[in-house]
């Protein structure tokens, strides 16, 4: 159904890489979340200092579509490519968008459906953009795309809601970022809304629904479904 | 030559102003410039804080890329776009990279070379990917793009020649920006280096380079050179 040359997807997923590297970095600004700490180690700006940090960001994103735009396939599917991996990037229903709705959520209480906006655009949209792209870079036909898109939908929007669980549950030293930190600025999360119990049984719910989308890729789909599974167990 | 459609040529005009203002919002911010006042008005962080301001260029960064993506070009000049801008705006002589070197700069007393960098980085390219990005749009031959090319590179180069210069000359209220703020931060600029007789000179050249590269264009290309002539003359 859709064939997987590692010369198309390598490009595409370094871009998907390069702006998940640069969303954490401006989001962990002293301006943004003000954090201390990723992956076990300073952030950008602990390290090298705000300028280099902002910058740094500006260029991964730059990046990005500088790589995408030398992505070994025919123009046609490149521009679907760049315009896939934008709007995922972007301020409608994408990440910049779900930044500033966080931020504004800090002043309210935000319910449900804010929460909801806020996790599908902020973290959903570039995890369903990395399903898409390899779909589209390998060459799949429409309809699989599409299912692609809503699995990678389900996983983005199930992986925030663990780690909002995570960051309740487990330590800094374990997560290799400041933890309970979203208690401490009042963020909305899952399980200030919804406890944790409730939180967990929407994460596996959703985790449920990407599987099921992969249904029609049969055996293929392994490396999928595992991956599903992984984010909703994953500890860390 | 080369026909100009409207049609292609906005969205990618379109382009590079947002790239343009991102620039701006975020070469104002606290960590970098630390400026109040643009365009004779409060800049973004004045106005909206340093977080909606961090988000707000790359909210513009990535709307520049989705908007170029959606040109209505064929497939192939669509991805030539995105590279050519994706380029002029990256890390390699591009526009961050430019800005890093501008940062490393203050520290040292930079040379004419290092600022023929900064400013060929910084500026120019922006300016010569908006002349290639006109004259692919407009399906121009290999030819005629190099041409304008070399007339975005030059015009730009002497675009921040003249803006090193007016820094020192003009007012703030005629500026509408914070001027003798170079030689508060102790800048390399062209004025300093080689005074501001010397720079005028430089700038004159570097637009007489870019007007010479008209020539096939006749009576065609007298808007662009009417161009290169005000930004040598402009004082604001």
């Amino acid at each position: 159904m859709f064939s997987d040359p590692p010369d198309a997807a390598v490009p595409a997923g370094c871009a998907i890489e390069f702006i998940h590297t640069y969303s954490l970095i401006h989001d962990d600004l002293p301006a943004l979340d003000n954090d201390d700490l990723r992956r076990g180690k300073p952030t950008c700006h602990k390290k090298y200092g705000e300028a280099i940090a902002i910058l740094a960001g500006d260029g991964l994103l730059t990046l990005a579509f500088e790589t995408l735009a030398q992505t070994p396939v025919e123009a046609s599917r490149g521009v679907r490519l760049i315009a896939e991996v934008a709007r995922a990037a972007g301020t409608v229903r994408g990440m910049v968008g779900g930044q500033v709705a966080d931020l504004e959520a800090e002043k309210t209480r935000a319910d449900l459906a804010t929460l909801e906006y806020i996790h599908r655009s902020k973290t959903a949209a570039l995890i369903r953009a990395a399903c898409v792209v390899g779909a589209i870079a390998g060459g799949a036909a429409d309809a699989d795309v599409e299912r692609l898109r809503n699995f990678g939908e389900n996983i983005g929007w199930a992986f925030q809601v663990v780690d909002d669980i995570l960051d309740v549950e487990e330590s800094s030293a374990a997560l290799g970022k400041t933890a309970g930190k979203d208690q401490a600025q009042q963020k909305a999360t899952y399980p200030a809304l919804l406890g944790l119990t409730q939180s967990r049984e929407v994460a596996t719910e959703l985790a449920a629904k990407a599987i099921a989308e992969l249904e029609p890729f049969g055996a293929r789909g392994g490396n999928l479904r595992q991956l599903a599974e992984f984010l909703v167990e994953r500890r860390s």
